[in-house]
Formats: C-alpha cells, structure tokens, sequence
C-alpha cells in the first residue's frame, strides 16, 4: 500500500480487539523501523517500553486516567526521549564512525557542537527530547499501519506517575504513549482538517 | 514501494540539485498528508510556511548558518508549531462537528479539558507544539520519500531569527526546518543505528 493511502487511512484508533496480541518480532520490527527515524546529530535520544503483559498494562491503565485502550491494545509503547543526547552522543555515533561512514573527526566535533547546544540548557534538551521521540513515535505509527495495524498516540496520561511505575531514569521523559493492535469496531473515521489555507503559506 | 522499504532508504540528504524545482501542486500535496498527521485533540497546532522563492531562500539561509542545502533544495519548510491549541481548538473541531462526527457537546467537552490542560501552562503549550509539528513533519518527510523525494530535517538554524524574518505570530515556534528536493552526489548512506537491546525493553 503506498505511503499516501496509509496516511491517508492512518486513524487515531480508541477501540481495539483485547484478544489479539503481537508476537515480540513484531514489535522489535516496529522499533527497529522507528528508530530509523532521524534525531539531531543523529543522537537517538529515544527509548522504548513494550507493555504487553496483562499486569504492566494494568500498572499503564493507572496512570492513563482508565482510557481502555492501553489495556485492549496488543501492546501499549512508552516512546521516552532522553534528555542526555550530548553525553549519549559517542555511544550513538559509534556504529556510524565503525562503519567509516563519520570520520572520527566530525565526530569529534559533532561531540562539541551538541555539547556546546545542550549542556546546562535544560529547555534545549527537553525541547529535543520531544522532537526526536516524535518523529520516531509518528514512524512506528504509519509502519503501524503498514503492517495491518492500528495505532492512537496519547498524551493524556501521569507523566510522572508512568516514569516512576516504569522506572525511567532522571535523563528520560515520557513524551507519548503508542497503544498498536486490532482495530475493534465504532472507531471514528479520520477527522476533517483545516484547509490548506489556513495552515500553508509560501514565500 | 512500502512504507518499510521508505523507512528504510530514508536519509538526512545534504546535498540537493539546486536545478530541480517543485510546483506548486507538489508543495500542497506535502502539507495536506503531513495534516493527516494526529495532534493532541486533533487541535492540528501548526503551521507550514513553504520557501521558495529565491529571495526568501536567502533570508533563511541568514538564519540556518549558511547551510547550503536551505537554498539548494527545491523548498524549504518552515514547520512551526503553536501554542494557543486550547484557543484556536474550536475552530479546528468544526470540520469535525459539521460533518457530524463529533457531536457538539463532546466537542464542548475537549474544548473545556484542554483549557484545563494548556491555559497559563506556557511549558505544555511549547511541548504540545513542538510534538504536534514533529508529527506532521516525520509525515511529511516520509510522504517526499514516497514521491521520489529526499529530504532533511534541521533544527540548527537561529529560531528567533526565523521568526523575525518570516513574521512568525506570537503564538508561533519555528520546531523544524525540512529542505525538500532531489538528491544530488555525496549524500552519507542512512547511519547505522543503536541495537534494539539498547532502546527497548519489554515490561
């Protein structure tokens, strides 16, 4: 199916089948093409929490104000962007200088100019937290959807109470939860937008 | 092609041929599936100023530290997000009301949580736009793949420069920069990434 029928097909889904489930293949391929999404200095500043089993999702559904569908989900990710990318940055570019695609100059200097971005600039790393966990949190979406599968990006949860239940570290938020599985029957088709007008300018 | 093999031979392409262009039919077709994308209350906070002109390439490339790329590709996106999703949410609901998929008092109902959610909460307000436009810009990046086109997202240019120069509203953050073109020479292949036993864990 091409990118644009799947775009055009992709809906936030709210009701979704509870007996189906995802093997763990099929949820290490979602990652696997997530992160392929691209993140300043290619830092992949992202980490993601699968919860699939029945007592984790309920753990989930605590702190998601009792929305269902992280429970009726095969599988609900908690998409972390980490607010370390400077200081993660070596570890991140390693495969990329072994590969002798990056010269270990530039990465050198790749090192200094995110540490010159980010360090002791707290909004920059949260700001960049976010944008990198989105841009791969929308790609697992439409290989989502690819895949047959139906996906509903939250925002609408604890933040704090999911990084305690789920132990995240100092360095890492929760910037959305990706419930994928089954579309289930009554989902709402995907919602009209604003016109292009009203969001498009040239220049 | 399918949505994996995209993801897959997506890059962060560097170097456009300045001799390709894109009409004016290509550009809305971007901007219209990257407003496909989810936003938080299907609130679409964000904005698309489409550079083109070469004039107005120059002016970004001021402010995106001479990286050539700005004036080479065939367009440059300004994605930007908004902060006032709880103010201009009704409007944006009204396709959705008016072709009776949201009934009005469940519309009512979003419009009174997310002011809840947003109003005097200048930290979520920046969050939720930069979410929102990371969204629609994944999407869009993944749609000019689609098209046969490359693509690069930026977030090293100055944002207060950008927002000066292009006479971004208050309301208003630049989140991205996305260059649109043909690839030319030279471009690095997609990185390699961490191992999924880095990134993801199974709860």
């Amino acid at each position: 199916m091409s990118i644009k029928t799947l775009i055009e097909q992709r809906i936030s889904c709210n009701y979704f089948d509870p007996e189906h489930t995802l093997g763990d293949a099929d949820i290490k391929e979602l990652v696997r093409l997530a992160t392929l999404a691209p993140s300043a200095y290619n830092g992949q500043n992202w980490r993601f929490i699968a919860v699939q089993s029945a007592s984790a999702k309920q753990n989930l559904l605590k702190h998601a104000y009792g929305q269902g569908k992280v429970a009726d989900a095969a599988v609900s990710f908690i998409v972390c962007g980490r607010l370390d990318l400077h200081t993660g940055l070596a570890q991140a570019l390693a495969p990329s200088v072994s590969a002798g695609i990056l010269k270990p100059e530039l990465a050198e200097n790749m090192l200094h100019y995110a540490n010159e971005a980010y360090h002791n600039q707290p909004q920059r790393q949260r700001d960049e937290a976010i944008r990198s966990a989105s841009l791969a949190a929308m790609t697992l979406m439409l290989a989502a959807q690819g895949m047959g599968l139906a996906s509903c990006p939250m925002t609408g949860f604890d933040a704090t109470g999911v990084a305690e239940e789920f132990e995240l570290s100092a360095e890492e938020i929760p910037v959305m939860l990706i419930t994928v599985g089954k579309s289930a029957a009554n989902n709402w088709p995907q919602k009209p937008r604003k016109t292009l007008n009203e969001v498009l300018d040239f220049a």
